[in-house]
């Protein structure tokens, strides 16, 4: 019989020659998906230090207790500042060490959700007294909206910030149960500081509606909670995501805060107890734009991290049908699975591009509303909404798909997918729930196809509702398609604006009877087609930022995603005659969509060789990945042989459940079996 | 401003008055879905002496460690035994109370798994020999099939099975790393004996192929692991999912069991070594059926827990848009939430039923296959692999849908979803992977396909390839449609038929040059069709199962059942022509969809106010559901905050975090913001 085979020696050699066959040149498609050579080698740099540093070994992290696992944090943490001491790193560089990091830390909500608050909207005074504590992290902090039993609606808050002329003081107090704060990531154990979210109540009792505090929570002496306020940490989280962070609950007992701790830059009361209108009401939207924007770009690595796990393993993992080495087949090689793993690469490739457009555009926008300039405010909301929708709904799925793939092994704890799963998951429900925010961009869009009508026809369109062009010309007609359409991305756009621009327009005729889903359908479609639009411009822009064999590899993706959108869009595109039935009586009607779906599955033959690459390209290191199906060497098997030996219940022979549980249940069972 | 509104005290009102309204009769209801009120009383009194014993205690559960749990499941499997001692409690008594369970404990293994294979393929002298222990848990089994690289094709197993003459004995081995049997439930710390499936290799070295062997893996005086045998537990799952099994791993070296362990009720070795050929090759497939069939009434339980807690919550959540009440809405009203959630009801009572038809089939097909009948196996195998496809990705993302609609709090691990989902994820990749198992049901549509026109016109088709009678007559054409024919069962079934006619047709001609996901597609039309038309005949013996009132409601779920089905089937409806696009100038084209999209609106709205009496009929209690969301009376604030009351993170003030790591951080803050 010879030598046996040893699919685990197999697993190296698979892996090598995978990377040997891959066409695309991985440091220049690295380099351009981090931005430049300068800024990969910046983050190589400092990963390489946290993965040798004892502190951030991941190796036993899987067994912990939540509340080792919120120690384990800290202690991250603590190691982290430190070393920015020792190596001397920039802000940018603790940003980048941090983003590194796949644990979840509570100062993670001090730098995202309380900073940029502070910063936007503290008056100069407040700022003056605590922007260096804030920006040092000599206090830290959180900030406190959602309430136990109020969350998308700010409005209905119950907590009240009652203003005191006499002592010119604010009296934060939480009447019921159900107005404690909830769910306030780093509140629970961590921070010393939060910025409340509470009605503001002048004197006489006029309810001004939500507005922002700052309030110390905790003493600065010994971390004792402050007297009149009642603190915890919420629990345990689904799937036991965001483990390291102490999302917790707060009820305030009558405290009182000096009239200076308002975060009164746009609206404040004057000593007397007047109110001072701000400029804009919606001046103070700006923290949550800023969360949602980078939402884009996490959305984007999220899926890249599922993506490599998925195709390293797929590389390795043989099984079925014999090739033609007298091996079973790599299951890469199956169009099944990889016309499900191939498109992961697409929409990790566009949301990564996608996020640092939009970081751009908030920057923009935040320099404006420190300005008081408002106008760019309502596109950047309408687009931040329908994209948080998309990104967080796609990359969700994606990581299923992606742990799905891997069969059996993929719901092991050490396939690591189901942690990024885990802590992935309250994207789709937090800073606003995805069915609340398609109604906005429903409303916006129907603002704008109303506008198309009543202005005058040079009316300019904003980026986000370019579409509706195709509705203001009546002798414009959707492109015919045949075959050879799918090679071309500006067919493909075309369509999915035509889409948005026709759901619009059903959305405007039938709004007295609603169906239901439209809203939903309404904001994909319109966020979908400006994506399109985007993922054009990214084509365009390939050939001037990388050599020409990379530039028609990453081309072909940026393509595949725009299939694979038309694809999942087929229902809507069927409907509106955008994609001709072919004519016929039905039992013998064949399916129109057969050329589109062969040209993904074309696609994604072409480009399953170059999947090792293009994954490799992300850059993420062993350590980062935490995947036993997943590692760079490809030997998956003995990856997760190492691993098993960790586990606590293999620490002795005969578990302790034996002598009380297991033995009494055989006991009974032999006497048992003896009386028969 | 009069008394605060106390959202508290306002949950017990809104559910009261929700059950208030409701029109059925929910005993009725329960007593329908339970098989009966002797059925249903029987598990009332179950469930009552179970949620009573201290050893069933869930309130800590969610803070322990894998290990804890695992021990805690063997606590139950000891208690459940004594108990059944003390109540005297049949076989069904048991298997009752264990499906009341949702602690996954390693005896389900033994019972699903393990016994029934050793019953259907013993031979009379293994099974006279063991029986007796197998039946009353004197020995406790599993069942070793996946190997660490070796899942789907058991004809690449890599453990073999050697026949020695010499001594009658077969000798078990695992020749490398990767023959190491993985993922094997109950094996890594619980289970005595074993079923083996490896390779017989005869003398001369005549590979035989897979059969199964029964090993002895552990002592039965101590527990210890026998010599040659390394075991051990392959560590934690996604999401914590299925903590309290013991899914474990076991490499042979070389170990010898008696020829008599072989499991040779239908192929054996004669004592010299010569192969007794079994009768039909696929004799012993029963026990995976065994276990895919009751899938699908899992499925079923699985859906409606998520539904009740969904629904529970959504009836006294309340939040944006004020009512008429003056009060916020309560979520389920809205039209965008309840479109979700009203179809998961239909998902659950259509499965429930249909699963209860399946077990039935193969207990009739068992008695065939133990009398050498296989006739009944392929449609058997057909159906249930279908059926395993769609219930699993269905309930899987069912239970999703129930999750996010709650909001942040679904997050929670105390909202209790997370953790059904963790436990109830591996079903889409285990027996059988989907992909896979879509595949085998193309096939025999194919086949079937096929048949209809070589064979004479008098040719019966089986139950799974009815629809094919489309095909037969090319006189027929597809309904007419027009916006009453959503209350017509029938056409809804019709159509559904068609579209599994013509997908099959499409892949018939498509065969050599595929497009990738078509196998899917037929796969989920062909099951579909199926279920329609068993949802047809459900809802023709509703008026024999119901009084007048609960057979009207019920007979509305199931149209709903059917109507979303179409909905999710709308791209293939519409490219086959079935769902007509209206004609018309593209940009003035409207959605021939809607009709359908209102009707589901429609008869949603109309069941939103029986979802809490359609929900309480599941009959679940709050200690089954272990959910502060789910809770019956309403009181969800109330119960996530006695929940958060014993989170150990709370039972410290200040955190054993803060002097090693939390302080330093603002220490060095503070000297770093002084400097500034």
């Amino acid at each position: 019989m010879g030598e046996p085979h040893n699919p685990s020696q197999q697993n190296a050699i698979d892996m090598a020659k995978a990377r040997s066959l891959t066409a695309v040149n991985v440091a220049h498609v690295r380099d351009f998906l981090h931005t430049g050579s300068a800024q990969w080698r910046r983050r190589e740099q400092i990963v390489d230090i946290l993965s040798k540093d004892p502190v951030f070994d991941k190796s036993t992290r899987v067994f912990a207790t939540r509340k080792e696992l919120y120690i384990r944090g800290q202690a991250l943490t603590n190691r982290l500042y430190e070393l920015q001491e020792i190596h001397n790193w920039s802000t940018q560089d603790i940003n980048l060490a941090l983003s590194c990091l796949d644990d979840g830390l509570p100062i993670g909500l001090h730098n995202v959700a309380f900073e940029p608050v502070f910063r936007l909207q503290a008056s100069p005074e407040l700022f003056s007294k605590y922007a260096g504590l804030v920006a040092s992290k000599g206090i830290i902090g959180c900030y406190l909206q959602t309430e136990l039993a109020h969350g998308t609606n700010v409005n209905r808050l119950e907590t009240t910030a009652t203003y005191m002329p006499e002592t010119r003081e604010f009296e934060i107090n939480s009447p019921t149960l159900t107005s404690t704060k909830w769910w306030i990531g780093a509140l629970g154990k961590t921070a010393t500081h939060g910025v409340v979210q509470a009605k503001l109540v002048l004197p006489g009792g006029k309810d001004i509606g939500p507005h922002l505090f700052l309030v110390q929570l905790r003493s600065l002496n010994d971390h004792t909670v402050l007297p009149g306020i009642i603190i915890g940490d919420i629990g345990p989280k689904a799937g036991n995501g965001f483990a390291s962070t102490d999302n917790g609950f707060a009820r305030f007992d009558h405290i009182r805060v000096p009239k200076l701790n308002m975060l009164s830059k746009f609206a404040g009361v004057t000593d007397d107890g007047q109110y001072v209108t701000p400029p804009h009401a919606k001046l103070s939207y700006g923290g949550m734009l800023y969360i949602r924007s980078g939402m884009v770009t996490t959305a984007g690595w999220t899926i890249a991290r599922g993506a490599t796990v998925a195709i390293r393993y797929a590389t390795v993992r043989r099984q079925g049908e014999l090739g033609a080495d007298g091996l079973e087949r790599q299951t890469i090689t199956y169009p099944s699975l990889h016309v499900r793993l191939v498109p992961l690469i697409a929409r990790a490739y566009v949301f990564i591009e996608l996020g640092r457009a939009l970081t751009r555009g908030f920057e923009s926008l935040a320099k404006g509303l420190s300005a008081g300039d408002t106008s760019q405010l309502a596109e950047m909301h309408v687009m931040t909404s329908g994209l948080k929708v998309l990104v967080s709904t796609t990359a969700i799925q994606d990581l299923e798909t992606a742990r799905r793939s891997m069969g059996g092994h993929g719901y092991s704890a050490f396939a690591g997918v189901g942690r990024t799963y885990a802590d992935y998951l309250p994207a789709a429900t937090y800073e606003g729930e995805n069915f609340v925010l398609d109604g906005q961009v429903l409303r916006a869009a129907l603002k704008a196809f109303r506008g198309l009508f009543t202005s005058t026809s040079g009316h300019s369109l904003s980026p986000t509702s370019q579409y509706l062009r195709l509705l203001r010309d009546k002798n414009l007609i959707p492109p015919e398609l045949d075959s050879t359409s799918w090679s071309h991305p500006a067919t493909a756009i075309l369509l999915l604006e035509w889409r948005a621009a026709l759901l619009v327009n059903e959305s405007a005729q039938t709004l007295s009877e609603p169906d239901a889903t439209l809203t939903q359908r309404v904001s994909r479609a319109v966020t979908e087609a400006f994506v399109a639009a985007r993922v054009g411009e990214m084509i365009d822009s390939l050939k001037s930022a990388l050599k020409q064999r990379e530039a028609e590899v990453v081309g072909k993706v940026y393509l595949l995603y725009l299939l694979t959108t038309l694809e999942s869009s087929l229902v809507d595109l069927l409907s509106f005659g955008l994609f001709r039935a072919t004519p016929g009586h039905p039992p013998r009607a064949r399916d129109p969509t057969r050329s589109l779906r062969v040209a993904i599955a074309g696609l994604c033959n072409e480009l399953a060789p170059e999947a090792i690459g293009l994954t490799d390209a992300f850059g993420f290191t062993d350590w980062e990945l935490d995947s036993a199906l997943g590692v760079y060497d490809g030997k998956v098997y003995e990856a997760l042989w190492a691993r098993v030996q960790n586990e606590p219940l293999n620490q002795t022979e005969v578990t302790e459940a034996y002598e009380p549980f297991i033995k009494p249940v055989m006991t009974r069972g032999r006497k048992l079996a003896a009386k028969l």
